[in-house]
């Protein structure tokens, strides 16, 4: 017997590949979804694929969506993910928040930086994830219902966390078919640099040296140069603020991968 | 109508995937095909797969292989490549000889440089060729009859070289599926040199960093990192003869792709 949704209603800030994606997947598990974007003309695209009505937030007090929304989920770009988070917890008081940003402790810290040391509320209400699940092209029309099937899709928890937001947000994860892994955002962030972030500049590196290639020799590339620039023709702007906030993860295996191409480059000029 | 085959006599000295994969072909194409290889076992694996039937090479002055064999296909690694070469054409001297070696400068001088400078015939039975295609598992068990269908073929014919000879092995090579790329020696290394032996490098250097990843990390890596470092996984001994000999090529651009790496790790810093 498969598990039942946690959320059935659930309202998605930001509509690009992740958000529209996990749209489509909740949409398709029977949940009721909202739909909202800083582009209304995106937020219209996700809503005619498929992955929920588009509704633009709270327009007051007694708004409809913010007494019945259960869950939130923010899927903007990771520079602003800290500050839509900390909204949606005002905003929507009685929802649980759950971002997808591809960096965790900066995310988490300021989250939790913000709300007011007594508002335990806030603290208990926002967990933070990290769906490991993508596309070279973004956007809604990119989004797919599988998505996250059989992805891996990270948790990280804090001490503050209740169980139960816990337990809720690992069934929907499983629901939308991932597998949950929990860690802390340190963990993660050391995690996605080395299997994500440092690749992800080796690509751009090597991809680089391609543009100043005769036609006649990139007519000789197999599968092996196209695997390897493959991920380099990501978003760069997104990759970029990915980067920026996984620096001090990053840098020391850029300082060592460095160093193995300097030893490689002494060895081949000493044979 | 389909080209019909030049050469209906083949010897091939080599069987790893290069070699047995070109007797599959050229023995389904309709050639009479014999096999050597430095390892009894290893040809006779090949003939067993249906390249061709085993012999050892010739015996004596009037073997019959040497007076009938029309094209000997040089498959052995680029280390003895020419060694090789050179004794096929004083070994069978109605034939013509070619090799597949994965480097060209280095073989094609190799092989003018040794024979006499009035030796013109040797020197016009010789033509230098790269077939790009590949597996990460070498061996004649890797082989297969298609590895060649829809792959580029370098040909790296010099002035001596005559026109027909050049028409014949281009012929050769279609009827296995390939197109023919016509280079210079210094091109072609060049141009492999971008394509092949830097992603090559870049995928080792890369594969190196993950040896101190934990488990927990590694369980998050998606396609991107096995498709960085799946070309990491080659043989090791082959690929260090590859760089080594075309190493004039290579280094600069390593010192090249090493510049991008600091240009990314000074942009990082300063973010």
């Amino acid at each position: 017997m498969s598990e039942s949704l946690p959320f059935s209603r659930v309202h998605i800030v930001g509509t690009g590949l992740l958000g529209t994606s996990i749209g489509l997947a909740l949409v398709e598990a029977g949940a009721q979804v909202t739909l909202e974007d800083q582009s209304p003309s995106r937020a219209a695209l996700a809503a005619e694929y498929g992955a929920g009505s588009v509704h633009a937030g709270v327009s007051g007090e007694h708004d409809e969506l913010a007494a019945t929304v259960e869950l939130v989920v923010v899927a903007t770009p990771p520079d602003v993910t800290a500050t839509v988070v900390s909204h949606a917890l005002a905003k929507y008081p009685q929802a649980m928040v759950i971002d997808v940003a591809s960096v965790k402790s900066s995310v988490v810290d300021a989250v939790m930086a913000s709300a007011s040391p007594d508002d335990s509320g806030a603290r208990k209400r926002f967990l933070g994830t990290h769906p490991m699940a993508g596309r070279e092209r973004g956007g809604p029309t990119s989004a797919r219902v599988d998505l996250f099937t059989g992805r891996p899709w990270v948790i990280t928890p804090v001490s503050d966390t209740p169980v139960e937001l816990v337990g809720a947000v690992s069934a929907l994860i499983r629901v939308l078919g991932a597998t949950v892994h929990t860690m802390t955002p340190a963990e993660h962030d050391h995690a996605v640099a080395v299997v994500s972030h440092l690749p992800q500049l080796v690509s751009s590196a090597l991809a680089t040296q391609l543009q100043s290639v005769s036609e006649d020799a990139l007519s000789l590339a197999g599968q092996g140069l196209r695997d390897m620039t493959r991920i380099a023709a990501g978003d760069h702007e997104l990759w970029a603020q990915i980067l920026q906030h996984n620096a001090e993860s990053v840098l020391p295996l850029l300082d060592h991968f460095r160093n193995s191409v300097d030893s490689l480059e002494k060895a081949l000029h000493a044979a």
